[in-house]
Order: C-alpha cells, then structure tokens, then sequence
C-alpha cells in the first residue's frame, strides 16, 4: 500500500490548490474528492477571484484543475469514509474500498450551505437565488434584495447588500435577530434595511428569473413579495466528521479550529478553506486557496522534521 | 478633498485584491502606487498561482488590474510620502504634492530586495548587476550568470537563467538552498546550473562593465570568478517607514504585525501582503491576495462600527 506524504480530502479551491503546492513541493499527494470544484460550481460568476474578470465558478475550478493535472498533480475522484490513526501514519478507507495509507493529512472538506428546501430553489440558482452576498450581492445594485435568516451571517449580508441594493429586507422567522449587536443596531438604524419578523418564505415565483416570494405572513397586507434578489443566510455545515477514532478539535459553530500554520489539534492533521475557522472566518475562493498553500509548507516541514 | 473610506498604499497583488473587493463592497476607495505590480513584475515565472498553468509575473499583474479597472476601481500612480493621523481619518500627502484624506488605510506596501552593500554595486546596475531576473534575465542569452542567494527567489531565478545563459552558478554563503523542493529538484538536475555553497562575494571588478566578481573561497583553484552577469536575490526588506507620527508595530524582522483581521496596532489602518506577518510567513501571490481580500472585509467593519 502506499503511503503518500500528503493526503488531501476535498477537491475545491483549498484542496486543488493544495495539490498544486503539494507537487510543487516534490511531495507525493493525492486529492481525493467526489466532486471536483465543491461549492465554487455553484457560483454562477465568479468577480472577486483576483485575475479573473468575470469567470464561472465551473470554469475557474477547470482552470485550477488543470494546473494542477500540468504539473504532474492527481486527483482520485473517491469519497474518504473513515481515518485512522496508526501508529505514525493514518489509514484511510475509500468508499471504493480502496485504502490509502498517508504520513499527513489536509482537511479540505468544505461546507454545505443550508437550504430552504423550497420545491424551486436550485432552480433560480444565478437566477435570483444566492448563498452567498460577498460573491453575488455586486449583480443587485440599485435593486430590491432580501435576505433569509436571523444569524450573524444573515445580518452582515444584510448590512452589506444595504450598501450596494436600493431596499434591503430580512426575512426571519424568529422575532428577534441573533445577529451580533453591532449588526443589529446598523439594520435598526439603517433606512434601507427592514425586517420582517416571524415570517417564513413558502414559495419561489418569477420565470425563468426570481420575481417574487410567497409569504406565510402578508406584508403591507400582501402575502406576494416582490423582489429581485433572495439571499439565503440561514447556515452553513462544516463538513468535519471523517474522525470517528480521534476527535478534530472545532469551536461552537463545528469548524475545525486551526493555529496560524493551518495545523488542528491532531498532530499531522491540518485543515484548509471553508471548513476551517481560519482567514478571520471571511470564507472566500481566494482564501481558500491561500489556506490550501500554507497547509502545505506547514505539512512539509512537519515531514522533514519526523525524517 | 476627497475622504475615501479606504486608502491602499501599494499595488502588487495585495493591494490590486484589496482595490477589487473594496470595490465590490462598494466603498469609495483609491490604490496608490508608483509602480503597478510590486515585486510580482520581476518573477519569471509564477507556476503555484493555482489558476493558472504558467504565466510571467507581468502578465498575471495585468489581469489582475484589469479586473480592477473593469469593476471601476482606481489606481493613482503616485508615491505616499507621509501619513498623518487627523482627529478621526487619515492625511495622506503624495509625491506629487496632492493630499488626500481617508477614513482607513490598508498598507501594501510589500517589501524590497536587499543588497549586497558592497562599494560598487550601484555603478554596476545596468552594467552587469541585476536584482530582476525577468527584467534583465534576456540580455544574457549564451553567457555565464550567477545568482547569489539560496532562497526560493534565488532557486526560481536561477531556473529562469539556464533557460537563458549557457552557464548558471548559484553563489551561496549557506551549505543547503532554502529554495522549495521544486526548485531544488530542478536544479540539481540541471547540468547548466552549479552551486557555490559557503561562498560570499567581497568584490565586483570591471570597466565600465562588470566582469569579475572576487570570491572568499575559492572556485577550481580561483579567488577571481568571470561572469557576464550577476543578480543578487538575498531577501527583502518590508517596507513600513510611512508612519512618522505613529509608530506602526513591527516584529523583530520588519514585518508589520497584524491581528487574524489584518488590523494594525493603528486603529483604522491594516496591512496586508508581503509587509506583514501573517500567512505564517508563507508570502506568496496567493497569500498576498487573500490577506488583500481580510484587510477589506475588516476595514468594512471597521468603517460600519464607526458610522
């Protein structure tokens, strides 16, 4: 069986960049992943990757990608079900059930976003629908947004689309925001933004663009909610449960809590991009691909000081 | 006078990332630099930006600026001469005389290479001395080179060079390169490179141009070592001078320290790329644009908490 110097887990921004500095490195490294690109496929277009003018989520991970292939990288397209740590090195069993024994590891499993699970959401993916403001709130300028959830996230997004979109609205089924106090007192004070509390969205409408919602409590005594653009804010889930045997550390929101070198509280074990609580929690393709860099050097030298 | 929200001193990659996603959270910004690119204009080649397979440092800087631009952001090509701390915001004046005022500042302002000190080095710029592969690495084609130094700039440069010259010698006062294992791989294999390891230059000769430099161990038999060309790649030096009045904080390299936010010791000013300490001292263009992208989301709050 061999033993690779660095698995990585994850094939997204953090772990196909990963590979590419893992290779760099001269290190030997696999990533393995289900799906090449993760969440960064679901961009619809991509604006803040730095030397990207414009550029699908698809396109940009096909770019990454085939760096890493040029550069003699591999990707194994698996699913990791379980790792074990043995007595130096962690065994990892496949879904194929193939196994994998590594000296080091990289975590780059990413998140899932929560959904509404409304009959049509991913059908306005791009089309009205987004997950995330910092890569799609820039489309809504002068235009009328609202925002789902009552979270920390969902404030933020709120406060930020309030600088970009005419009328800003954050629809809660809760009465009363959980979002930071700082976040709170800007929406109370902030003309652009209101909340709708207690009120959940039954239903997506527009064609093929979002045009409205559906309400299951009327507004100005309409339960048809017109908008052009809907944000969902209510989650995201790190994806951290690949340790049964020894736990991986993560704060109160389950990610994985890592120190400046990217390394977790498993020695050889570091972690990368959304999955992480690193990059001040900002959470974009380019600091994932930063995180993905640095865990590597970070691996390497843990390498070269266990020869 | 213009009060920007944000003020970015530098535009290598740091600074571009950070004019693009000030520009996208909509903030008034401006990048002033004097020369647009930073130190990434003089690599050769960049291989581990993840996407893209192979492209000169020059041309990813284009791209990057062209995102830029085509969001609407602005770039003054212009040198900050001093910052001053107002009751609340920032007086910046420039070379050109013109003053602006900012409510933060993000510091780019990355870092410079380091010379040899020695006596004639200056008179030999353009003669024979260089610390620009990718500026000066051409007019050396079937010459004999050396590069001094033994880190990664000095390793990528070198490669560089026995694409070039006939002869390529690394001259290095250490007896292992720090270059990362690509390189190093690469240069042990390349019959046009040799490495002079515990080896210094005391002295360049030649008139007007360079033709000789004096070695303190010697080389076959021989203190006086002919070459054609020289280029001094032994490290940088941050660049952090800018505030007279407020002393920014600088750990025991000259590297600003920063907090997980990219926030200085200054309130209202953060740094970000290869200035500062943090991506744990990794400094790469990735790293670079994703502190670049930190020092944004963190300036915003900043500004909000203000409001």
């Amino acid at each position: 069986m061999k033993n690779y110097d660095i698995i990585i887990i994850g094939g997204g921004p953090a772990g196909l960049t990963a590979g590419i500095y893992a290779t760099r490195y001269n290190l030997s490294n696999l990533v393995v992943t289900k799906e090449i690109g993760g969440m960064t496929l679901e961009a619809p277009e991509v604006c803040n990757y730095p030397s990207e003018k414009s550029i699908t989520g698809f396109k940009l991970i096909e770019k990454i990608k085939d760096n890493l292939i040029s550069l003699g990288g591999e990707i194994k397209q698996d699913e990791v079900e379980d790792v074990k740590k043995l007595d130096k090195d962690f065994l990892l069993t496949l879904e194929s059930s193939d196994k994998i024994k590594a000296k080091s590891i990289i975590l780059a499993t990413g998140t899932k976003k929560r959904s509404l699970n409304l009959k049509n959401e991913k059908k306005y993916l791009g089309k009205g629908v987004s997950y995330c403001v910092t890569c799609d709130g820039a489309f809504f300028k002068d235009k009328k947004v609202a925002v789902i959830g009552g979270s920390d996230s969902a404030g933020a997004s709120a406060v930020h689309l309030s600088n970009i979109a005419k009328e800003v609205y954050i629809i809660y089924r809760g009465n009363k925001l959980r979002a930071n106090p700082g976040w709170k007192q800007e929406i109370e004070h902030n003309k652009n933004i209101k909340v709708l509390y207690n009120t959940n969205v039954l239903e997506l409408r527009g064609d093929p663009m979002l045009e409205s919602v559906v309400l299951d409590k009327p507004y100005k005594g309409e339960e048809v909610f017109e908008l052009d653009g809907l944000f969902i804010e209510i989650g995201a889930i790190p994806i951290t449960s690949l340790f049964k045997d020894i736990q991986i550390k993560t704060n109160n929101k389950n990610y994985v809590m890592i120190d400046e070198d990217q390394s977790t509280n498993i020695a050889g074990v570091f972690a990368a991009g959304d999955v992480t609580n690193g990059s001040n929690g900002l959470r974009q393709i380019i600091t994932a691909c930063s995180e993905g860099a640095i865990s590597v050097d970070s691996a390497f030298k843990y390498l070269r000081a266990g020869i």
